[in-house]
């Protein structure tokens, strides 16, 4: 009975590990779409999302499958628990991906992003795409403490989602309020997408030491 | 054994109706502080934040309980999957109204808001509030008829938003880039209350009839 249960948990867990994987993806291309106003690209991440949303479905399913048919408890439960909660937050960033390539092409065959803040689009989704890498490895392997390394990238997405703001409130942007509200938007989406990722790991090294790290979910 | 698992059942969701009558409160309250620059009702809202955030971990640890000690199947498991996601949406418009006070401090004694946008945030505030107390109303009364009127009130929000972006992207807006940043930020904040008050009647809607309702959260 708990060797079908942990073969059950495994295979939801691999099913989060592959949304990571398309989320990371998906935000790298959308990333790419946005540097290069490449409205192919753009496509592919929109027509994709699809797939994430459907792992979602399938991970709830056999969340629920786990629940009713096992009844797990104590250490068992809190892991099923954190999978409900990590398809949602992994759902969530396939959707920030999705609103990022939506925006490329809406401006197509504009460039959405004024020269000088595109380095640190750039940079943002870097970060991204290494953030939705380590949620994949810490969901796979458990790994506390490339949890905790987390928090530095994410602080790391924060510094640059304020310099975005400095940028665009010194005197000489010369862009004006269209292009600064497409930067406040997608700033925002980069941002939020790294607090999904972490939450991921923090739901993770919940599950493993029974304690909820600090700083709370921002 | 039933009865005793029913009666747990109600209690989690009187903290969850609590919870969306404190979210809709402090969205009130941060939006009279948004509007009027009311440094001590901004305070309010974000020092009462952590009230919202302590009943969502009991709500968690209720919903724990109930799986751990009671093992529901079918509806009742369904039930109490719901309440820990609606605790986690909950919990998120109370952050998001927290956002939008501090918004309210960090001009204060400035205001925010250009004159020509407020009258969309008293709006948005209306209906956000709405959708909090709607929200409230259909945990308590599993109101399913409820729960889709909801979703022309999210209609609303989302058609307040797009106007704000025509008012900022007009030619004869004078207030530069700073306002449109803090305006692009706040209509946001809004907007996803909304989503979070819906995607909560949703899973209500769902727990009913089975049937997640159309169209999937944006």
């Amino acid at each position: 009975m708990r060797a079908a249960y942990h073969e059950k948990l495994s295979s939801l867990n691999d099913e989060l590990a592959q949304m990571s994987l398309l989320a990371g993806e998906a935000m790298k291309k959308a990333t790419s779409a946005l540097l290069d106003g490449d409205l192919d690209l753009a496509e592919e991440v929109i027509s994709s999302d699809t797939e994430i949303d459907a792992l979602r479905t399938s991970a709830e399913d056999q969340a629920f499958g786990l629940l009713a048919l096992q009844a797990p408890v104590a250490g068992d439960l809190r892991s099923v628990i954190a999978a409900i909660h990590s398809a949602g937050d992994l759902e969530r960033m396939g959707d920030l991906a999705l609103h990022v390539a939506k925006a490329a092409r809406r401006r197509h065959p504009e460039l959405v992003l004024p020269q000088e803040v595109a380095p640190y689009f750039a940079e943002m989704g870097r970060v991204a795409l290494d953030l939705a890498q380590d949620a994949r490895r810490v969901i796979l392997d458990r790994d506390v403490e490339l949890a905790f390394t987390m928090e530095s990238d994410d602080d790391a997405m924060d510094d640059l989602h304020r310099h975005l703001f400095t940028v665009m409130m010194t005197k000489d942007w010369p862009h004006g309020v269209a292009p600064a509200v497409d930067v406040t938007l997608l700033g925002r989406f980069y941002e939020r997408f790294a607090d999904h990722a972490v939450a991921v790991a923090r739901r993770v090294v919940f599950m493993v030491t029974g304690k909820m790290p600090d700083p709370p979910l921002a």
